[in-house]
């Protein structure tokens, strides 16, 4: 195996798996997924943009070890995250025959870890699901603890499974031919990660992140979303706060069409506007929602919405985290402490007005 | 709560609920829902066909503890355990709004438990699920054990997800409205229990079953699921006992359309198939086959099927528990003792020829 590669614990006490961060891992997954032992065809999902850049790579790894597969390339973006695609990927796993035993590779960045990670979690019940992120946002995110989902009309992912993965395996080199919007809208996750619980990676970021450290930052962002998952899987308390500029981020994307902008811009979005709804509320430090903006700023990450912050409020209604006239939601105490508290959304309409702006 | 009631603990070591078995419980059934302290307003999945029977006690209770609910009817029949049907319902939720902490009721047969139970199981990553079973067969078998699932134009119940209940309500009042050809396919369930598990079940259906007793066989078919889902949840040891006769079964309703056959009866024809196989493999008591056409016949369930049944061939090697020619499949070793062992389809074909009728 490559030199230097860093592995996390990761999982839930039923579920314990590896991540594995380093360069240049493509070329050993065959030999990874060999020691996993799947059983007959593997299902491969991924996208058109990530197969053209690094299909070959990956085709020759797996070949090498004998291992027999199908691609599945969707679409890129969002829109390929809905039942329809899902139908399509159902009928390439019957046609595979993918069984009980194999193994379905997420190859990809979020839209297809997610629908990826769903199918294997509802193929026959369950099958083992290896997860290769190949964006900055998947690696430090939504690769690791196990969330899988789709979209549907209504809202993103609004059906979806926990399923813990076998195995993580990042490799930092498919960074280099990300589009540098695609890294901004990583970095905005990272930033997160900094500002719910560590204000020494917040503070680490200030300065231009340099290619070296990054691989350093991911497994930072994977070891702390790993410790959150192992303690609270199912969503239920300390990993809400994993939420931090989600609700409005999500409010964001639904208002806009879910491709006008990435994950990582709208919840760029969302994070300055909670941090300074939390200033307004009392809750949150003065000064916060500043450094907050600074930093986002300085990684090319923009806070200002072309649309009135209260255009926002209909779509809130919508979230998972939303019941009967209010919604829960991550405030910040300061960088690098959170908790989440319900705020009724008539109150919350007021605490909006003009907030991004002010 | 009205008298007699019985109550099973079942579930799995982090899922645990009770299985309350008695009459008239659908009149008990607000109290019991409010005992769970649902978060705004509920889905009620259920059939046109049970709700026009049974609809206007199911309303009157829940609505006599204030409980706001939307009942959400499919067409009956195995054509709505379906993608689209699926689709349906998460639109419904999401018009509710279903949230987090409310709850999904699966009122109905089978096919209701099973998509109601799979949209319940993936709404928002899960949300609490009461099964509510008016079928012979979802009260002995498909209710209990947390097994869901939709099918797909490849085959039944590939895509789905174990998901346990919080509960199970079996009012066995609702049997009396059932057509008799849906109690004769309940017990065909009933009968697959005794086979492989309970020579004394088996033994003690071979008299006309009284209306009284049926309410002591289903408990007796619910201790033995329970605690068959509670060793091995997952399906990957003893609960594969519980498919005895559904490999052929699936692949009577495959060859036939869903529609054709009930469950039961497919089930049936499976079992008379793979006891018949059986003895031809030497791994089956000889009588075995006999005995149980005998009772099959008893209850009025048919084991000849008008087709050879080496044309059910093709349609084996897309069961969940097919891979590399071959299939695992429940045997019984005699009545009342089942084990499991693969075939390879090219063996099958000539065990299978004129199996039924020889």
């Amino acid at each position: 195996m490559a030199e230097g590669v860093k592995t996390i614990a990761a999982g839930t006490p039923e579920n314990k798996y590896d991540i594995l961060i380093g360069e240049h891992l493509l070329d050993d997954l065959g030999g990874m997924l060999a020691n996993l032992r799947p059983e007959g065809r593997a299902a491969l999902v991924t996208d058109e943009n990530v197969w053209a850049a690094h299909g070959a790579r990956c085709s020759s790894s797996l070949s090498r070890v004998g291992l027999d597969f199908e691609p599945i390339p969707l679409p890129p973006g969002e829109g390929s995250k809905s039942l329809r695609e899902l139908a399509g990927l159902y009928d390439a796993f019957a046609n595979i025959p993918l069984s009980r035993g194999g193994v379905v590779i997420a190859f990809g960045g979020g839209v297809v870890g997610d629908i990826g990670g769903f199918a294997a979690a509802t193929w026959m019940r369950g099958v083992p699901l290896v997860q290769v992120p190949t964006t900055l946002l998947a690696q430090v995110d939504s690769s690791v603890g196990g969330k899988t989902a789709i979209n549907i009309p209504q809202g993103k992912n609004l059906a979806g499974a926990f399923y813990q993965p076998k195995l993580v395996v990042i490799d930092t080199k498919t960074l280099e031919t990300l589009p540098e919007r695609e890294i901004k809208s990583g970095m905005a996750e990272v930033i997160k990660y900094g500002a719910i619980s560590s204000a020494g990676l917040f503070e680490s970021l200030s300065g231009r992140v340099e290619e070296g450290s990054l691989s350093g930052v991911i497994r930072e962002c994977c070891r702390i979303k790993s410790g959150i998952v192992e303690r609270d899987e199912r969503d239920f308390g300390e990993r809400i706060l994993l939420n931090f500029g989600h609700t409005f981020g999500h409010a964001v994307e639904k208002r806009f069409g879910f491709e006008r902008y990435r994950h990582g811009e709208a919840v760029a979005y969302g994070m300055a506007m909670a941090a300074r709804v939390g200033e307004r509320m009392g809750v949150t430090e003065i000064g916060t929602s500043d450094a907050l903006k600074r930093l986002l700023s300085i990684h090319g990450l923009d806070t200002v919405l072309p649309c009135d912050p209260s255009e926002l409020l209909p779509m809130l209604a919508a979230d998972k985290k939303s019941a009967e006239g209010g919604v829960r939601m991550v405030f910040l105490r300061r960088i690098g402490e959170a908790f989440t508290r319900r705020v009724e959304f008539s109150e919350l309409g007021k605490l909006m007005k003009d907030a991004v702006t002010a």
